[in-house]
């Protein structure tokens, strides 16, 4: 049986981990999943690390980005955390991030979150599953979370 | 019983260390808590390693940073340093960090300094004491620490 | 026999995984290849890593990036991660990245993408198969991947 | 008896290294010193390390970064280095820079410098000698290095 | 006897590597040296590392980077590669990198580049041959590579 971990944050707006769950749950109900929720993006490294420590085979992260260029450079913190994670547990640490300055407006802004969280928890599930063959036919289509697929050039 | 670090700076221009203290100690009046004090930012990642290694549950670490690019690259830097440190013992560093250009107004630079330190400090009691899970009931409420919380979108 | 990794994601709009690994078919037609696909280029540095784990003697990393400061963020990250990979493997991890801000027109995009994928595919093969020596009679020489060879200037 | 590790640059202006050397002796009389001289700010990561292998219990760093956008990137690299030697050792590093840009006269930089090394020479022998308790009573104070201090808000 | 890294790069318009080596040569005429070429900047650190698990004593690189953001990340993201490179091995990395937008004049970028291989190829010799105490003369002078030097303000 796999076991999931789901890292999300109390500074977010939309309740990320949520649909994140829900998306486990249903594309692999055998799963079991374990929820760790902190209060900032700067704190997910650690909890991720903590649920792969745990026994999860993999996690996805949900991150909230303010709109300063403070906030971007602890999104560049945390990210160079979440990557060392991977690195030092060689598991996959798929991380969703929305920054607030992506849409004015709040629906959009919510629609967006709700997207990448659910497309990438199956992203996720994709690779802890079926490993890293079960992306490849994807592979330079152009995809997008949060958004429609930009799709191929090629 | 659990053990609190506090690590707090001399260029701080509010004393958020004695309000970390002072949290801690109403929110788990059984905890011991040791205080750990440097010169700047750049400090707090090693004085952070240092309480965890003399046996702390976790800490908190308490900076201040100027107006200048300079100051937010140190930001920059102690804060993939406090993630280091937070992967190498797998326990929680909880960062405040408030920034001198954060407010012109000096009273509201302490006000934010206070709300924030905090807030910040029952965060690590409940991240230390009750697991991962205590803040979940929280997870996507757009909680804010310096400011008033910015709630849910959804 | 060598064995060669390749990492590519479902964001970028050409399919360059293909392209790499025409390239080293070509070049190496004893060699062996893996491929493993993800999402995006936060995610290129743990598949590198399994791929190496897995015995491969050498990678080849294709990200796409976006147009955006955020993009350009996570490009820094992943950056820090693939090199973080290569120092604890001691093996080569060759990245292949386009900016989706190079060009405006998709067709120029598409060039860019192939020629400096099918390039670094081959840097790779002369690195692995070949050692640190291969391409020192092109020290110095201005070779750019992606765009025509800038060239000596001494 | 205490040994005190000075790394300092030929690239710095001013010979902070000197002052610092000398504060120390002043400030601890039964300190040894150990001198370590680099090119420039992004080789002192490696010294500060040999110095604290060698057996010093801290060591001073003393930098010098010119006015470009570039030496600012080489200020953040070296910074994450000197907070990464830190880890690994977990004795501290007290980094001094003068950033060029601080003062339009030569004269100001040099009192900028001088202030700055002194001041931190200091500190490190606080922290070395005294804990991390000796700086306690400075926190939240606005203590400020190379400047009149901004003191407390508070 | 001592043995030397040289790792340069195809990208570079300018043969670093030989001038280095040739410096080298003269300055330390009974050392050794081992050369070592990568594609670009980013796979300099990998290369230095595999120099000094070779048995070098200490290594040189020889990086040029371009004129756009993108290529000051990269030189960033390597920065800090090359500084985990010495801090794990405790040797010294000496980096020289040439950035495309120090001159407009090819010539003036060609008599920066050999000025700076030159000098820091001397700095290297010094530092692994005659240890840390060798430049401590030179401590403070304001020494430059690639320009005259600036001297000093004290």
């Amino acid at each position: 049986m796999r076991r999931y971990g789901v890292a999300d944050t109390t500074f977010s707006r939309v309740d990320m981990g949520r649909i994140a769950m829900r998306t486990i749950e249903r594309e692999d109900p055998e799963g079991e999943i374990v929820r760790y929720t902190v209060p900032g993006i700067k704190d997910l490294p650690v909890a991720a690390k903590r649920l792969l420590e745990e026994g999860c085979d993999g996690a996805i992260t949900l991150g909230w980005v303010g709109r300063t260029t403070l906030d971007k450079y602890s999104y560049l913190a945390a990210s160079v955390g979440l990557i060392a994670v991977q690195l030092l547990t060689s598991r996959h640490v798929v991380d969703v991030t929305v920054h607030e300055d992506e849409a004015d407006d709040p629906e959009e802004l919510v629609r967006i979150a709700e997207d990448r969280a659910e497309k990438h928890a199956r992203n996720l599930v994709l690779l802890v599953r079926d490993g890293g063959g079960a992306l490849a036919p994807f592979a330079g289509k152009g995809l997008r979370q949060g958004y429609g697929h930009a799709g191929p050039l090629d």
